[in-house]
């Protein structure tokens, strides 16, 4: 199934709805712009959240760009699935699903940890030497995140998040970011969880040498070679996400890398996506610019991933999505239109 | 009661529990230090809010400095009270309790229009030419907000919220403003709902004229002279809300410009001031930065008063509340924490 634009002659109409609602023109700002850009995508209000968050390990750790142990992925999969974490407590408080999803974790989760069992291959291979994934994985990764999103569309969500967990995919990210877009990789790399300026610049010589290793440039080839399971989960969702007219919210630098590679095999998917923040990992701006989301909803400098993001901005979306729908017009509220008599006068 | 200083000693106490959860150190970025500053002022997660939004009218409106009809303001606290407009879709979304309280609205509310009764007046006089409030009255309007918040205090609510409604208000707080805190006038005075640059030059030059017509600078005569009745409530309604360790949150210009008074009668009243979010209104920045109270947690342009900024930023700010006390500890979680191996074998 192909993803279709969305009707952009929609959006005057809808501009000239919120003119009606009983408040000074623009006052709310780019509330007033993403309740238009919501409405375009679905005009119902959105109250439903569904995130699927997908876990893997990645082989890169072997050359040593991050601190953390590789044990860390497993680990965290069972504190977010057993309630605990930030996003645990975040989608609890908001009331959003969580749904932790293991699609290449390197470790066997027993079923008291209610991890999903999605499980494709233990951890991707070093690709520093090696392409990260076949395509034959890759489209199973792929098709993990689809399979999901249409049981999650089926069960009556009303949008998806993605969030991420695997020790690594800020490389893997920061990879197949440079090489799908072009950005020089002293750009698009960051210091994932708290790398000294040696250890960066060791960091951006891997994936240097490992774009040189790889010079091919078409998505899928792409996405194998540097691409972690999570990655191509969350590009297949998307994907799926688009197809089905869902809004999709973004969360930081490792899904809106995947967006890129959904982005690249379907350009209308870029109508869907919601960018919920901007987070503080270097290079996030310049991706949500190339995918021409230029908004971000929050800019609090978070950069945890997990999905915390968007889960921190649905409150937001949600509310956007209801001023067009539910907020009183000028008429209807029996307030003078001001904006409206000066205009018909010819004053403004 | 007079108010006092939060006890900044803890703040290195909730800084290292911060350490000890799940996540890489600062990776929830601003939203870490939204709930240091919380915590400093109640521990306690917070879960209620109640949102005081008072309206009252401004004589100055006579010197033709907005377009809105004076009938705009009465207008709208019927519809307020009555469940339209934007702050009540955000509240009931947000499940904030919303009071709309007359404290000088230029109209007489019937009793079905569920508008709660403090009329001091009907309406400040013009200060182009006349202190707009007696002493008499400001304290009166300082009284009901300091009241309300006993009440809603002792009805169990853990936050407060202060919201305005009031034709020509922006102007009162402009004057306010550039009295209390020496910024040039059209450094902190905006086009209000939209006005024209000449209409603008002609807004500030109605301010320069007052202030100089009223050179006096202590804080209670500055209120008097170019204060509104709702200006004075919030003013009056902070100083109660941080005297009972209340965290406050403030919305856009107005309601931080009533701060400004609150501040200079009782310097400790910053530590409990959260800036909702910085609005789109020319100075509120300059204001916040006065305030010393310099990061707002949303940036979304919006300008629209009735304490809809604090409405769409109170789902975070309670989520930050709960960080501390809610979120599992690398202990708990059975997460290794890289960091404090790394700081142990001496690393980082």
């Amino acid at each position: 199934m192909s993803v279709q634009s969305i009707d952009i002659e929609q959006k005057e109409f809808y501009e000239k709805e919120l003119l009606r609602k009983a408040m000074p023109p623009s006052s709310l700002g780019q509330l007033s712009q993403l309740s238009v850009r919501l409405a375009l995508i679905d005009p119902r209000p959105l109250n439903t959240l569904s995130l699927l968050l997908f876990a893997g390990d990645h082989g890169i750790v072997e050359e040593m760009v991050t601190h953390s142990p590789k044990e860390i992925t497993y680990q965290q999969c069972v504190n977010f699935a057993q309630g605990g974490g930030a996003c645990s407590l975040f989608a609890k408080t908001n009331g959003v699903e969580l749904t932790v999803v293991d699609v290449g974790v390197d470790h066997l989760f027993k079923a008291f940890d209610h991890v999903l069992d999605k499980k494709i291959a233990f951890g991707t291979r070093n690709f520093a030497h090696t392409p990260a994934m076949t395509e034959e994985q890759a489209l199973a990764a792929m098709e993990v995140g689809r399979s999901l999103v249409r049981e999650k569309h089926s069960q009556g969500f009303d949008a998806i998040a993605f969030g991420e967990m695997g020790v690594g995919n800020t490389t893997s990210s920061a990879a197949l970011s440079a090489a799908l877009t072009g950005f020089p990789v002293s750009s698009v790399t960051g210091r994932g969880s708290g790398l000294s300026d040696e250890e960066l610049r060791h960091k951006c010589q891997v994936i240097e040498a490992a774009l040189q290793h790889f010079p091919q440039r078409d998505v899928m080839t792409v996405l194998c070679n540097f691409g972690g399971f999570e990655i191509g989960a969350i590009a297949g969702g998307i994907l799926e996400a688009c197809s089905l007219h869902l809004p999709v919210l973004l969360d930081g630098f490792i899904t809106t890398s995947a967006a890129l590679v959904s982005c690249a095999l379907e350009p209308a998917c870029k109508d869907y996506l919601i960018a919920s923040h901007l987070s503080g990992t270097q290079g996030h701006d310049l991706l949500l610019s190339y995918l021409g989301i230029n908004e971000p909803v929050l800019r609090l400098d978070m950069q945890l991933g997990e999905g915390t993001g968007a889960l921190v901005a649905w409150p937001i979306i949600s509310l956007a999505s209801k001023i067009l729908s539910q907020m009183t017009t000028f008429s209807e509220a029996r307030v003078t239109d001001s904006t409206a008599i000066l205009q018909e006068i010819g004053l403004v």
